[in-house]
């Protein structure tokens, strides 16, 4: 028997789970689920004899430490910055490890480690990290099989609503995966390279440099870089090609009434601002504005019609109402993403949809060719969603190949390897979940 | 007979070291002055028989201790983070400490030791922070003795240059201290009170939120808030005081030119660019742009006239040039800054100009009442600046005062007690710089 143990029973988590569940049988697993809430993982498993829930916190060492002792892989959902934890424990009990998270430097200090002790530590195993990965180094390796060479290389992926969910809603966003990091998204510098160039965009004009996307046959979307496609470059191979720019997809409209949130300061989360506790949503807005018009005073600040679609947006989310914040305390990010959420909050039957987009240039022979390869994924509900299945299954199914011993690598990777990506893709696209290309 | 060690032989320091050694035989002082390089502060003191000159560096803990052993009182003038290091060693060894520098939490938390042994932990007592708060506390004083009550403070102060230096210099401003701090200037989030409520302005809009600051007789000007007026509240004793801000004076139409600066991302100072040893200057600013035609996509993106003032003082600063930078590595702020000084350094006979700026609105009884307080103090060239003189003199003569036991004052204190602004302020107005008031 085989022992796994699933990190974090949150909204990201349902599909692993309940993919390790339904497969336990018959691979004999058996699936532990780990929660600071441990009702939250009960209520996860459900009922069946192979998964059990425990309470689990990664700050308590001792008990993080039992748990991780008694198991042969490990799955950490919880929030990133406490991987390195996770994975320090790993090391000392000799663990695999799967996250779906960014490879942090931490993180990346443990593979010599890792790897003299056989141990996988595989990171950026999910959606975005992860199936953009894969998908977009198997196309790579074709081109290259064939002869040609990559000469620009585009990726975006948005996590968004289906067109028919929440139709009054002019963002046509909501949260399906942590709203902190939706509020706080592109703070920083993004890097990319653009005609063998190296770019710059700082967070304050991030979200009026976006790109527009066009997938055939989808709604019109606009894309902005991520913070950093430049430590791709060597991981894909692609030393050569003058164009990387990987990125992020919202439906065409969202980044330019968000910019406006970004420009007042909304999104700060750097101080505790005061009063919070008597502040209404509009005193929450006029405090980064001269004057309590709100409205107005915005309209007139950045050029925007009453009418106008950006104002559309930002009214639709409560901004200017009367209605108290309903915190006592909190720094901007913090108030913003309270406010959101009242708004932006999956409700019963709405349904989330994944849009992954690629485009690769190359030349063969004398030749310039150009592949786009794009996916989408539609949640089944409002718990089974699009990004619990491109999260989750891309983990459940590298547990799977790991227990089996299909993946020789070890130490501190991410799913550039054809030993993992091609079974892995094969599977996803058996569970409908694949990309499709079209070549010029 | 008494010593005074001043560490820092920098542009700030020669109107400060000047004084003390001239007053040195009638007082009867030894002047020490300790730099990084001891050539610099060699040069400084000149042949005075009063003053000698050490190699100073605060990272070598030894040597530091052995020179604030041998002293009285201590001047700080060197970075303001690496005060904290000098202030303990002060504290071991019984000794005073003036400073120029706003007080940092480290700082304030030496208040309760400093205060128990008896010494002065005197900050804040320069230009600005300094005469600003002495000059400030001085009217508020008065208004409050004379029964009004304070309803608005606004008070701005800039390092700009005179009329007639440099005429061709479309910024009106040069580099006349730090001018890593200039390129820094406003990062972060500016805090104040307007009609009592609490108002925040982050850095993507600072500036573009300026005032325009009409100083009697003097060209037009425009200001923008400081980090933090909040904190001033209860130190003036202004808790009744509706609206609070303390900013940065600039000559109209800087503060639209160098946001095109700050919003292209020019003054990050998180990141190193990647090949900055071939880059040009215009390179430089491709960076931020999609484009190598610098001038052409920066008006196209932030609807600037190619003949504008804007384009002219980015132009006058060689921003599009194909200068190679000169540097083999750096952040963008240190770019630029390097970049900028080219044209920003102050040359032969320039003279540097100190405006302040404060308007006290209250009410007397039943009536509204204004008073407007200003200054100006003239450089007498590039190395008396004007900017050195309103630094270093309040220094001096805080540490004439104190040597001559005249404050009474004792722990980690800024300049509001007028045991200390009266007699400071009178030497000041005998030396040349006072304020103007205009009652209305």
């Amino acid at each position: 028997m085989k022992k796994i143990l699933v990190l974090g029973a949150g909204r990201s988590s349902t599909v692993l789970i309940a993919y390790l569940i339904e497969n336990a049988p018959s691979f004999d697993w058996q699936v532990t689920v780990g929660d600071i809430s441990e009702a939250a993982a009960k209520e996860r498993i459900g009922p069946s004899p192979n998964a059990k829930a425990i309470y689990f916190n990664i700050e308590d060492a001792e008990s993080s430490r039992a748990a991780i002792a008694n198991t042969d892989v490990v799955i950490s959902m919880i929030p990133p910055q406490m991987h390195p934890l996770v994975a320090k424990i790993c090391l000392a009990e000799n663990k695999h490890l799967l996250t779906a998270s960014y490879v942090s430097d931490e993180m990346k200090s443990f593979h010599t480690e890792a790897k003299a002790k056989g141990l996988l530590f595989l990171n950026e195993c999910g959606l975005d990290p992860g199936i953009d990965h894969m998908s977009a180094m198997q196309v790579i390796n074709k081109i290259k099989l064939d002869g040609g060479k990559v000469t620009s290389f585009e990726s975006f992926t948005g996590g968004l609503i289906t067109p028919e969910t929440d139709i009054e809603n002019p963002w046509r966003y909501k949260f399906t995966w942590n709203p902190r990091n939706v509020v706080l998204a592109g703070q920083g510098t993004a890097k990319y390279l653009q005609g063998g160039k190296f770019k710059y965009i700082p967070y304050q004009q991030l979200f009026t440099r976006t790109t527009p996307v066009t997938v055939p046959g989808l709604e019109p979307y606009e894309g902005y870089p991520n913070r950093d496609s430049l430590k791709y470059v060597v991981a894909y191979g692609l030393q050569e090609c003058k164009t990387i720019v990987r990125g992020t997809l919202r439906n065409a409209g969202y980044c330019n009434a968000w910019n406006i949130l970004v420009q007042l300061g909304c999104c700060d989360d750097t101080y505790l601002m005061e009063g919070v506790g008597t502040m209404s949503h509009n005193d929450f807005i006029a405090s980064f504005l001269n004057d309590q018009k709100s409205e107005e005073v915005l309209c007139l600040r950045f050029g925007l019609s009453a009418n106008g679609e950006d104002m559309k947006r930002l009214s639709w989310s409560g901004l200017f109402t009367n209605e108290k914040i309903g915190l006592e305390k909190g720094t901007p990010a913090q108030i913003l993403e309270h406010i959101l959420n009242k708004k932006w909050k999956l409700k019963l039957g709405d349904k989330d949809l994944i849009v992954m987009w690629h485009r690769f240039k190359y030349v063969l022979g004398d030749v310039e060719k150009e592949i786009q390869a794009w996916m989408t994924t539609t949640g089944d509900d409002e718990i089974k969603t699009a990004m619990a299945k491109t999260v989750g299954l891309p983990l459940a199914i590298a547990c799977k190949l790991l227990l089996q011993e299909k993946i020789k690598s070890s130490g501190v990777v991410i799913p550039l390897q054809s030993e993992i990506y091609d079974p892995l893709l094969n599977e996803l696209k058996a569970l409908g979940i694949s990309l499709t290309e079209k070549h010029r």
